[in-house]
């Protein structure tokens, strides 16, 4: 049974008339049945669109048994609720992930962006290691509005996109490497370093935040 | 009398055409000689805007020694070549320093957004410490397209400011404060976990960086 | 069986005659049964308070085995004997949990509160990206002695409460958060280099120490 | 001659009434030409104390030009006008510096707790190699509302003092040490570690920051 | 079954006839089998001590499996053979620690040094937070060669005791406490910044370095 | 049943013809189902080597199901396919393991060796606290055309190998040892700052990095 | 007039002999007479080279006056003796500076591997954000033994060109860079965790050791 | 004229009655005009050494005038009154510098040690680089009662002579070193990691702690 929402959370339900977003909710520090209760009173309100981010597989039991036609991307570990993204608007959101282990926060970002109205493309497997795999999706990456790279071990992929794409590069570092990664610090560092100009960096692992600011990015008119 | 260029650069003149903005050239690592070569350099095609950042006062003597009437902004220490910066294009850009102190990165920022071609303006000193002076400024900075926010200290301004606005925030730490500062660490950490999706990082102190990106988020059109 | 305290602690019996608060027992280190011989001691002496915090289902079993009546919050990982809070005295202690996931250290700080005789207010959810939630809590924030914060991510919650209150502010930072968190290093920063005066900042996690030192703060009469 | 302060500053002459405590000026990122239009500003209302912290010899002309009979006391990189501090209220304050090192910012705190309306007392050089030096200070360390340490090095002494009195102790680290304190870390972390309850971190040689969180501890009345 | 020492390592049977104190095995990188290997190896030369270190349950059944009669400390995770310390000789070996989690790491000190021929003596939970209780064994430690001190949080009590007298003190941080902590960062930098000099520092919870170098220190004769 | 790797992969099939050396499958990141999927489409192109490093059980049975008569060597996590190593070519590469908990990742480093097509011998346990051990290998050590040495603690061994030979040494940290080794971090840094020249450091427990590296530095010819 | 070398130093005149490369002289810490000392004695025996690294004007100076026709390279800082470097063997060293501001560093490394008897080429200015720059250099990389990369910033560039040549990478950081690069801590990582197998790192700005190392690689015969 | 030091010290006059050894004055953070109030103090009391360390020039010359017979190192940044060290007692200390840049700190430790009472001898130059240096000087390391070592850069050389000796071994981590020495960071935590048990570590570059140590391991007499 789900707990009593106001006990432990004062919904933003206004977030999407004052910011144009919604609010998302970050499983992580909830128990399920907190979660279970946000599900409960999102459920109510099916005009605009929930994210629950970091939802282990009980998290996401919680939350399909009160919506139960929530979509559930199992790898991004996200979900969504109404279960289809609204219509897109706006420029193109390219998400690439350096590697194959990239691919879980690369996903997360996709499915944010195009949960909050872009169109997503994905590219996979495109380190720099072997230049000439990303040097064959450079038509893509430049029909792009906005770039999002998730990228760990040496983080170099975004200064690379950078300099080919006018467009800007949202990176998001992953925690993917050896030891000397420590955690994803070592390519967190080296995008703020980027010698291409035009990088916007965010959180280890945060695709979340790649994909909403990406969208921002990439939202239609130019606002002024 | 300046060096010879080919010894110690490779001008990526092509840039404008590949990327659609111009290089800029980092002076903090060169000699005045070196640089002094550049300006004479780029003083031969005058269809292109060229930045030089992290300009000393010897720097600047020689920048101007080859182009007159080089616009120098001082306090940003940054040259610009031509004077004039290009008639605006796409969406505001709003420059937001939170303390007085943040001024020079803010306006590093400001400057650059301009000569890459956006609308520009600045707010100052409206930190956390006193709510009620951003929130005096709302309407300015919902009619921005993108906001760059300039930050030390607790670098608590970019989470309050993209609470409040739909647009993507670009923060740039500063290097002000006191010792547990470490230099700006203390003001990057808490951007990179900014509470408030839709925050951009960049480097400590790079207000060029931040413009720059701002430019690119605020470029006219939608790109696809 | 209990151990004997004798072989692995000295008790500080006297504490609260020195010092005017009761020794806690800090359970993390310890073994059941060292904490059940812990308070099979304390059950004597019911004149003083004892809490046990950091607590885990094995120790509180080995406490309530020893003092079956002691007040136990699974969700503060603490237990206290005996099971009632003194009649309060001194200011008013007002916790604030900037996030859901920030509850269990803030409620750790509201009972170590209010078992040292303090009268205390709980506020949740209330992180700077929606400012109108702590805004709307301005009244009870005005009437403490002292505020507590419990806040973990970009760690800015403690910085806007100051700027708008008179009293202290005690700020404990916490381990929530995405990887650049670095366990609570990031919002620890954010609050140590605070830019409004009057932030007191206690260890990562530490509810009991908040609590602590706002008892203190808030203790009756101005003690001079 | 002074700058013109809206074009770097937006000074919150407010903050008295709202919070209590006058703002302080930080004249470390700051010019002479700016401080000094600060000190202009202010001049036109003695009603309220202001301090200029981190004052070089600089600063401490360029508002003793505007402010002529400001109190400054150079080692505490400090003025203060009008020159006199109010009549105190509230509880005593004691500073104590554990080293003649830490002298500079025990200095500051003492000065800003004066300003803001206390009673102070200083101790000097009573560092826990020689244990008798505090144990000789013991009634003064009792009589205090609110206790004030400034220790470099190991940052041992707060959890000492802290261990001995029932006030709270604020402990502010100095930069004071060899190789490995780096710039002060060392003692932070051990004052954020504190084995005794009760002990509010500030930041690195942030003796303003103290002095501030002191007076506002020792305030009068219970407020609530 | 053990397996073969030679194919991964190189007893250095002779360090006993060299430095006059034998090896120890650390067990943490081995696996059972190996180390039952080495056990099988020693088994052979009664006539020098051997020590096994940080040995689990599955290490300690692998080493009793040869040599039934080891004296096994599972509290300080070691072993030694033959099972009895040989005839102490030397200066006294006092061992204090601060609080009760740090006990297991002292019982390692003092074992180690025992077994290396040393007497002893152990000195339990007190901490600086209540001066009195250390005061209050100052003959003993004043009766020491050396003392050996392990303490987590703050790591302030060896500064203390080295500040009381004349004997050099070893200082080992735990890895006890909250999250700033940082695994013993926090009383390790403490330690090496002690106030009071004859600090002698080792390595994170190595309470086998620390009984080694006090057995050194207090060796018998002056060597020269 | 393995996956589609078109999702997932692109893999650099080329490199060998591009750069000389197979692209190696790290399987940290990757899915058993994924990794099956690779093991696959690589079991079709014999004429290359390719192996699979940092592989669980569950990998590994995963690599067997798809290609049975792979080489798999459970200390080093890694397998290798086709089963046998090419004829060695080029020059000996002699891999040295500092303690018993350094063999894991100096067998990485041998296998990779042979698998790219170098002679490899092994030393082991001979860290720096006995001097002879390493002193006794010295006909060995300078025989080869490169020496890789796995070290952890104080990352010492290195130093002492670089100033015995001409060959260069290839030193890779690995995460064994104490509290303040910080996961490999001290002797990291120490091979960075070896007061002997000639020391190519990689990223700790890199033993894939560390024999790819000594194999390329021992390829036969001089390439130029 | 010179210092007595016997007092503070113990020259390594066997070096030669016994590793087949000379001992450099470290001027960074040494007094100007210490250095002249150095090269009086090494006067005596032009038979093998000798650098001194890291020389100031003030060292350069002491030097040049024991030894006045040595070879001074002010911008590497260095200064080398017999002025000409020996005949070369072995294979080509190709130097690579990313930037205009890290050729100091690569110069010293160009210098070092000259003098140790190698051929050597200068690649300048062909950072990743303008990839074209680099693969145009493609030839001369593809032709060299082994090629060292000097790079700040993101410290991209070793990676990129790790994967497109054969030959081993030693990657040099430098300190160029914004804050957050921390003196060259973001570019060390970053090649630490390259992508692309076959980078060999130095430490920060040591151009020297670069230079040492490639001599060592590309040293002449396959030594075994 | 100095100043007065009631001001701003409480000499601890009877540390030598207390715990054998006299205080030292720490010049660093104090002014000429404090040092030489102390200076003028400590003459009147010549039954004990008064060392005054890290004394600048300035510092020296306020010393001297007061005590002009002070005996002043100034290599070692050090002065001592009585001019001349007392008889020696004890065992001997050998304090080895690894390089010549680790002089200074090495000259510190002798200089301590030798006023404190004890017999010493110093070895320079013998860093692990050429072994051969230091296995020359064995006899004299094993006739040591203790041996301080100096050492920046990897900090190995400590490991090395611990693993020779059976006397304890002081280690003092030096500034010495390229970047990523990180100002004595590399050497302090090799030294920390020892292979070799038997190092007592203390801060970087404080010749005087390990100087002072050592007196103490050396000191007459088991002391019990």
């Amino acid at each position: 049974m789900p707990d009593d929402v106001a006990a432990f959370a004062d919904l933003d339900l206004g977030r999407t008339a004052r910011r144009g977003y919604p609010e998302a909710v970050y499983c992580a520090g909830k128990t399920p049945g907190q979660v279970a209760a946000i599900a409960a009173a999102v459920g109510a309100r099916p005009e605009v669109v929930t994210l629950f981010t970091r939802a282990t597989a009980a998290h996401a039991a919680a939350i399909l048994g009160e919506l139960p036609d929530a979509c559930h991307d199992a790898d991004a570990a996200l979900l969504a609720w109404p279960p289809l993204p609204p219509e897109p608007a706006g420029g193109l959101v390219v998400v690439v992930a350096a590697g194959t282990s990239d691919l879980r926060v690369a996903r997360e970002a996709l499915q944010t962006a195009s949960y909050l109205g872009r169109r997503t493309e994905l590219v996979v497997d495109v380190g720099v290691a072997g230049l000439h795999r990303v040097l064959a999706r450079l038509d893509l990456l430049r029909s792009a509005r906005v770039v999002v790279v998730a990228a760990g071990m040496d983080g170099a992929l975004p200064s690379v996109v950078a300099g080919l794409v006018a467009a800007p590069v949202v990176a998001v570092p992953t925690s993917v490497g050896y030891g000397a990664a420590f955690g994803g610090l070592a390519p967190l560092l080296a995008m703020l370093n980027s010698c291409a100009p035009g990088v916007a960096v965010v959180n280890i692992d945060n695709g979340y935040g790649a994909g909403h600011l990406a969208a921002q990015i990439a939202a239609p008119g130019e606002q002024a």
